[in-house]
């Protein structure tokens, strides 16, 4: 019998082994260029922690660190509550096979409050996601296939480009096939964007994110009026240095409402 | 005797306990307005790697999460590479005072390659440190004593100020006492801002750090070559809703080399 559900959410689905231990199953749906995709991998750590009984609050932080490969087959996610506070809890993980960590994580819930709000960040300018045509990937990158992105500034150099003298990526993206956005879906759309060495080498270079780390403005109601809409993102690198460099990104609702800052580690060679 | 070490030397004494635990002690001279300042804890971690005999590379990345307050007195640090691989080495790492985990940490050491280098980042423009008054910060914050801080955009509003529109601050900042910089008093300096929504409403809010992530830029020759220079470090916050907000923020030397990036989730009451 064939598996109805979305892609997104047939790689999310966690077996419970022990109090602190759930069981999933890498998806060929989700492969990157080696293992999965970095966002899915997040996404299921972070769904890890939300199916916990013993999670109070929503998701503010996340950090991972992609250790080694995950190879294509199970995997077990190790977590546990190293300290719950009256309105935060604290979270470890690990994700391993067999005996080999392949990713560590902290996780960071708790609940919110009515405080004085302000949105500072402020989008980039760009036409509406209808204006603007499908983008291209890359076809060997399977993951990629999963998201609808439509790129208003530094488009994935294929073919003979330029080097461009920024970094800056910005582009709208939904679920290519309509899925509602949640916590988890946010966690796995801030590691969307592709090594921001292609734009300023103009070409494709080995490279790959060592450490992510996302804050997460939104709350729940805010991510539920979102529905499948798009959100426009956009990152940029601050540095390139001795086989590494950092980014910066944003993502936006489409009224300008900062969803979540996402920033992260990548090493290349070059 | 009198100890004639360096308050920051002193702060980051760690004694070994067991292959995976050290144990250090609190400083009155870091004290902050509840615990030890969040930077001296964090350069505190990171030592505690530097001088793990197993420990490879120099600091990469470093997220720590300020889980509860660490409390006048003795901590132990249990510290564990939780994966090495030929160029990098994950370590996990948590404070504890007695069976109380008050902070967890990631920490991401590797080796460093030559390859292709460009700084895309741009430090905002600002007078020499010379032409700048020494700051004020407040009088009950013990550890800002340790820094010579020279601002110019965006100071501590002390007294009756208005609300700014803009939560960037910009300051040069040292060692009050001349000691030269290193990866650790980098590690520390990356939490040197005071809370952004002081900006915002123009006064004190009760607010503190619960996750701060670092990527470190510069190398040891690098930072070896700053000695007790003054560094320009800005931040800005992103959004501030229901009870936290992000902060970004960048180290540059005088010259405008990036050092390190570094963000960090806030929470307050207001």
């Amino acid at each position: 019998m064939a598996d109805s559900a979305h892609p997104f959410d047939r790689a999310l689905r966690l077996e419970t082994v022990d109090t602190d231990t759930v069981r999933g199953t890498t998806s060929p749906q989700w492969a990157n260029m080696v293992g999965p995709f970095g966002g899915i991998t997040a996404a299921a750590l972070l769904r890890a922690v939300e199916s916990h009984p013993d999670r109070i609050g929503d998701p503010l932080a996340l950090t991972v660190n992609f250790a080694a490969p995950i190879a294509d087959g199970e995997f077990d996610i190790c977590l546990r509550a190293a300290r719950t506070n009256r309105s935060n809890q604290h979270w470890m993980l690990e994700l391993r096979q067999g005996d080999e960590v392949k990713t560590t994580a902290t996780a960071l819930f708790g609940l919110h409050r009515d405080t004085w709000a302000d949105d500072e960040s402020r989008p980039p300018s760009a036409p509406a996601p209808e204006d603007v045509a499908a983008g291209r990937f890359v076809d060997a990158i399977v993951w990629a296939k999963r998201y609808d992105m439509r790129f208003t500034d530094g488009p994935v150099p294929t073919g003979a480009v330029d080097p461009s003298t920024s970094s800056t990526t910005t582009l709208w993206v939904r679920d290519a096939e309509g899925r509602r956005l949640d916590f988890a879906a946010l966690a796995s759309l801030s590691d969307v964007f592709f090594p921001r060495i292609f734009l300023r080498r103009g070409r494709f270079v080995p490279a790959g994110t060592i450490s992510l780390t996302t804050y997460f403005h939104a709350t729940s109601d805010e991510i539920d009026a979102i529905g499948d809409d798009f959100l426009l993102a956009s990152a940029h690198a601050n540095r390139f240095s001795r086989g590494y460099f950092d980014q910066s990104a944003h993502l936006w609702s489409r009224a300008g409402q900062l969803l979540a800052s996402t920033h992260q580690l990548v090493y290349f060679k070059d």
